[in-house]
């Protein structure tokens, strides 16, 4: 099952919107077959180990990090196929949580007498698949707060050139998460200061571009930005308020960005909630939020962050120059989002912090003033 | 000389004014005496090894972390209890940089004829005695800013309320801190909000209790805090302005407190040069500062602080809060000051990130505007 894992993480940045599978025959103790699943080669897993394994996969064992599926999609089940090549037993990494699937691809099995077996701690089976688990039992994408901040939690000088901060090791870094994630967000803040292109420049390619995504609630998204300039290459979506300039979305519209109107939340900001849901709906599982410390603190006031990744450089800024969060309310210690930190690890000069959010339950004060 | 440097290290926190010494008799490869300076014992570390040694220490060699003293204190010269003892060699880890000795103990036993082999490298032996060497060569305390904050960078939320950002395991960590400094330093900000004794309960016994030291300009500080109500147990010393009421000034000095008045510096802030050139006078060799934001920072400002330990706690608390480092001046990010981290480490649920300062050269805008 080990191997099963390392097989599927090679789908990373190429299964979207599909879940990375990886998937071991083994007959007689000696692996016959094997195979991931990359979005566009089509097949799953399974399919690939067993068509690897041929007349092998007869009376063997079949490891798969997720549930098999049993309804007919771009490829037909795979139950099917597991039926077919005579396999004898299924040892499986967790239960497909797509409502299509839920148990039904064990249940399938089970009933034509094979043998399933569900590992009994899922956790390194769903940390796969975070973004696929989110768009399917939640609705929205996985969400990940990424900032590049000094020791003493600042983004940039208050004249906002926040290049760089971070040293060269934490940048490369970065490309890296921009590669396992399906859209990277910022603000529309970040756009006018930086002018960043948001592509991702991994040393592995990836399936798709990641689709490129600015919070800009009056568009102010400049039709000569590189990230418009570069629409018709990796897309650009713009999420605007419902008093954008309708003069701006043409514009915007003729360079090949996609402007997309939500309504506003109840602090003032665009609903964010409702930019995620429409990403779910369009196969979006993972976002990565590149923003200044206004986005940041919009997605954790909204508690719709789910993991984080600071880099800390090795200087101090003062009170001087822009906080890594803007503002979350006149918190209390007791009411303050929570970080569950996972990882710290030496990108020299800096420090990488990696983790998950919580929130306390009401924790945020009730009424937050409009900005 | 690993012993000699663990020897020395016993001393911590009962040695000031002087220096932590360890000293180590061998003699045909066998350890025949040892001993480590504590001041309210008197002797040095190498007389105390060579009276362990006895008849023992002729023709031995000895290793001693520091260069022996050759001037009459409070003890005689080393160097006539090495001749007298009939020492063959004498290893030193480092020359002593008190302008007193200053090469002259090495010189003195030299001249007797006597091999002096002095370390390659002194860091571990300038490691020990930071602040002495501080003292002695710069004319003020070694300083140290201490401060727990939320992954953000947030010291406490809007209220004020600090208690508690950090575990338990970081507090039991900050009280080791304050073992090994000879004086806590804070602002009247923290003892008005938190009312602290600023003690150390560290479970080893200091010699004399860490002095306490508040920066207080207006003299705020009430008769009735529990600083002033403790002040015969464990002096405290308050620095304030040229401007504070005389009435308050005697109201504390009736407590026990020791007020002493300096200088304004351009910042608005008390001179806080001036204040650490007293506490060397005195004898201070290190300084611990525990205050919030505004001290700090006027410390960085002042280019006066030489270490950090910052502990971070895996929470969030946005702009709303107040900051580790108050006001540095509108810096950009190639005149900011630098962290040199040499130590990064899990106190659980706390990181501890521990290392030096360093000022860019021209650094700091010309002008700080005042507050």
């Amino acid at each position: 099952m080990r191997r099963a894992l390392r097989l599927a993480r090679l789908g990373t940045g190429r299964t979207g919107p599909n879940p990375m599978v990886g998937a071991v025959v083994v007959r007689d103790g000696a692996v016959v077959g094997s195979g991931f699943h990359i979005y566009s080669r089509r097949w799953h897993a399974e399919r690939v180990a067993l068509d690897a394994a041929g007349p092998a996969a007869r009376d063997a064992d079949l490891y798969v990090t997720l549930e098999p599926c049993c309804h007919h999609g771009r490829t037909p089940p795979c139950t099917d196929a597991i039926l077919a090549a005579g396999i004898r037993r299924v040892f499986c990494g967790m239960v497909d949580p797509n409502p299509l699937v839920a148990g039904g691809g064990i249940e399938c099995l089970r009933r034509a007498g094979i043998d399933v077996i569900v590992a009994g701690d899922p956790e390194p089976f769903r940390s796969l698949n975070r973004g696929f688990i989110s768009r399917v039992t939640r609705g929205r994408p996985w969400v990940t707060l990424k900032a590049a901040a000094t020791l003493d939690g600042r983004v940039a000088p208050l004249s906002g050139r926040s290049r760089w901060i971070s040293g060269e090791r934490s940048r490369r870094h970065a490309h890296w998460l921009r590669f396992r994630h399906d859209a990277i967000l910022t603000g529309i803040g970040t756009v006018l200061a930086d002018d960043p292109l948001l592509t991702c420049r991994h040393k592995r390619p990836r399936e798709q571009p990641p689709l490129r995504l600015v919070i800009d609630p009056t568009l102010r998204l400049s039709p000569e930005s590189r990230l418009a300039s570069t629409a018709a290459e990796a897309p650009v979506w713009v999420y605007c308020g419902p008093a954008a300039p309708p003069a701006a979305r043409e514009a915007l519209a003729a360079r090949g960005v996609t402007v997309i109107p939500v309504t506003v939340a109840n602090d003032g900001g665009l609903d964010l909630a409702a930019a995620l849901r429409q990403l779910a709906d369009a196969g979006v599982s993972s976002v990565l939020v590149e923003g200044g410390s206004r986005t940041l603190a919009g997605f954790i006031r909204a508690e719709l962050a789910d993991e984080f990744c600071f880099y800390f450089a090795p200087m101090i800024l003062g009170e001087r120059s822009l906080p890594l969060a803007g503002d979350l309310g006149a918190l209390e210690l007791d009411g303050c989002p929570r970080l569950d930190i996972r990882r710290v690890r030496p990108l020299p000069p800096d420090w990488l912090f990696e983790g998950f959010f919580s929130f306390p339950p009401g924790g945020a004060p009730a009424a937050l003033p409009t900005r």
